[in-house]
């Protein structure tokens, strides 16, 4: 199948390569030329320009939020040039406000659009093992399934509105960031009591909470291991963010995402942008003066 | 080996059947007779008064918190009355405070103490394995772990003062509070964007929270389910509370802590007290007009 | 001077009246014809469009919030229309964000924009007795200040930058949703100490906390009188937000907006949304079960 | 009338000598000897031993906090030395409970019992110009409120139960705190976007905030001048935690006081326990980078 693909950061490359190695025909279009060159020697085409990514059956496409969408015009203009009857599978984590004025916009011009946000750091995304979340019609989604499993271990259906896979996505990393500041104010507390946070993680995380999560971020915050950062506290609070504006669009009051919001700014303010938002943990251990 | 154990409620009648079962010689005191009858049934003898239970080379209690610690003079008269040599090894979640100065009390009558909270609910304890969480000297910790390892699958050392083993306890019941929290306003925020919340639920608890805590309370929340309360919310209001006074006593910012105990006032005030305490999910559903 | 007036609201309308009053030529215009009748009626010209409220010196607008200034083309279109040399003065409470937007747009048709929101209920807007704050370049300001000095009975310059008066006024009303937090969290907590919550708000009302908003909003509460809705929770909730914002655009953490926002959502699923928003020191009540 | 006095400490001193000095022969007592040679000097007795505070028609005592009321036995011991018809009046700001159990253990002595906590700062108290704020029965009320006109400009009755005054005066200093946090958030937001906060403080402080707690407080935080303290953050955190405490048994969700105390402990880490408690609001714009 032929099948074009917009924005190849580090999870975008990993899942195009994915679908090149399931015997695609894929065309690829980036801002920045490197990362096309290298699934080009792969077998890729790389497009002259964005609109050339627009001319199979489907276009995935990875973008690092709303404004970069709407950059590419993935809102407007480009899509005047797709082929007919394409549909797009959108990758990316976005508003759901916006996820839903993008599916608008695609039915007027009757192409297809599905939302496939993903769980899974860059590696599990070269892997292809991530956990994808699609949304869209169930013909839309029939029709992208078979690509979608080239990429993930596990494909779930969240709705058949697409904005209700962004609502999935950022509900599931609101639980997440949720995880990092209660870590993070239960180690400095038994910190501050004398105790070794290694064998409070190690058994908390071998018991009750054995799960990726805690084993994985509750290890890189007792032993301080913030870099590099397989997800920055930007893009953290980036999805926090969309978390409460979903929740002022819902109407849901979120009081724990306020409070994990106000942490990354503070966290920003200290500097820890470009750190692993683990470093949530870090910091919070440093207002118990640790 | 003769073993003396005081309170015998859901946890602590489990707990002794599973000394009793080792061959251990029993000695039980409860301030109601019933459970106490069921231990003799199995070959337990039932003291006629607390000091009875003081007779043996170890004394177990389980009692429900700082006062009725106080209430049964384990803080003072009915120590008088110990064996010399006697260790006591307190099973229940009390204040850090309290725990060390009933280590202080006990040193000076030259007995030994130790806090052995578990984490478990009341099968688990039934069933012997429960994760015991130690602090003491080496040389009572020494004394009690054979007996300990009659009642949990695993036994694990918090440090060598008593109170550690208790924080250790309190910031772990946080964490599962927290984690209430998060699934609380996760699910009512998904379920507000049409989204099943027992696919949320599924999906998240079979990925990245695949732990016990989101398997087994995120499940009670999708459905609802708060009856029977194997851990109430008034209980776990009072854990939370030992939290946030060990966080006064430690200078600790918990504002996560600060915010579940704030919800379970108002969850307290609408009535839901004597329910499970992962009722909380459904009153933040209710917030979120669900 | 020749002065238009778009946005005919109540404080709008009674702004308009004092500018009129003042005896200048009013040119006004609203979506809705009834309010520019009753102006009318005491000399102002009905403008036929929105774009001959532009023909004057100097234009206002008092629209309710972003969107309402997009829709009526203030940020675009209908400022192709305007005399040359024309200064807008835009009195609405408007996201910092758009206010520097809007400043921009003008600045590059050679037209004046200064951003002048007001604090006060409609009956002060009438009475001519508003505090005004602007912001804007010292020409700008010295042009429309006689103007503002009709409507106000004090005039404050925030800054240069027209966005600086916004932000001074979003930071004002967040002090003021604020108090309603404060007043409302510690009547309750009087009240459910049997103190009569009258005599509190009285005690302190004319002592430490001698001031309009205590005075007027506490007894607000201990009344429950909050209608008829002088300000709505919905509008509340907008200015929060508003403060939410600009603390993302600055890096400012600000936990206790973020509180009052979950409060405002909570209030609104409790259909309080038109209710004063003093009526979130009520709800504040119920949830302590009064 | 012959009157004892105990805690002679900034604000004790002050009140003593208004007794003093409206005619009244004054018995006090200080544990450290220093302040009571002051008094003695203008005509007051110096008791050899606390008891002999208690043998006139009435005993003031203002000590730091419920521990001070234990450690000089007023809670036992002490009272069975008083003159029989002794009133107690307890200046001190303590908690609700210990109040409660005070009026118990004196009722039971056939002594009176009368709350009297106060509002101001020692320079006020030195003026005689408190606000004083009394609980207590008709009857001991009215015998002891000659007095307490002595010390205030005005006093107030909270009810009967003398717990009341205490709950009132606790509520009272949460508002307090609230505004200061109120004041720091904003102040530190409109900083970040460039505005002068002398002037909006001043703007604020002259109109809808128009009271001694947003000039003063507001003052000091836009000037940075938080030394002497004139109440420090140790004392105010000790009143947050009082007001929490009675939240508690009262079932009144408080989280607005809640995050205050959060932020009160981060200060106290960094630094600021012995600062006027108004350097709350320059913590919250340290937080912010300021």
């Amino acid at each position: 199948m032929k099948v074009g693909f917009i924005g190849l950061g580090h999870m975008g490359s990993g899942i195009a390569a994915n679908i090149l190695n399931a015997g695609h025909e894929l065309v690829v279009w980036n801002r920045s030329p490197d990362p096309a060159k290298a699934l080009a020697e792969k077998g890729a085409h790389i497009a002259g320009a964005p609109e050339e990514a627009l001319q199979g059956a489907i276009l995935f496409s990875m973008l690092a939020n709303d404004d970069a969408v709407r950059e590419v015009g993935l809102d407007g203009a480009l899509l005047t040039h797709a082929k007919p009857g394409l549909t797009h599978v959108n990758l990316a984590t976005i508003s759901i406000d916006f996820a839903s004025r993008l599916a608008k916009l695609h039915a007027e011009r009757r192409l297809g659009y599905v939302a496939a946000p993903v769980f899974g750091r860059p590696d599990v995304a070269a892997a292809g093992k991530l956990l994808v979340i699609v949304a869209g019609s169930h013909t839309n989604i029939a029709k992208v399934r078979p690509l979608l499993e080239c990429i993930g271990r596990r494909v779930e259906v969240a709705g058949e509105a697409p904005e209700q896979a962004n609502l999935f996505k950022i509900a599931g990393n609101f639980m997440l960031a949720a995880a990092l500041e209660s870590m993070g104010e239960a180690f400095a507390l038994v910190r501050k009591g004398g105790i070794d946070a290694h064998v409070f993680q190690d058994v908390l995380s071998n018991s009750l909470f054995a799960c990726p999560v805690y084993q994985g971020y509750g290890g890189a915050i007792v032993n301080a291991k913030f870099e590099p950062a397989g997800f920055s506290v930007k893009l953290g609070m980036k999805d926090v963010r969309l978390a409460l504006d979903a929740a002022r669009d819902l109407s849901v009051p979120l009081p724990l995402a306020s409070l994990v919001h106000d942490h990354f700014i503070e966290a920003t303010v200290a500097g820890l942008a470009d750190k692993d938002w683990s470093s949530l943990g870090g910091f919070l251990a440093s207002k118990a003066g640790l």
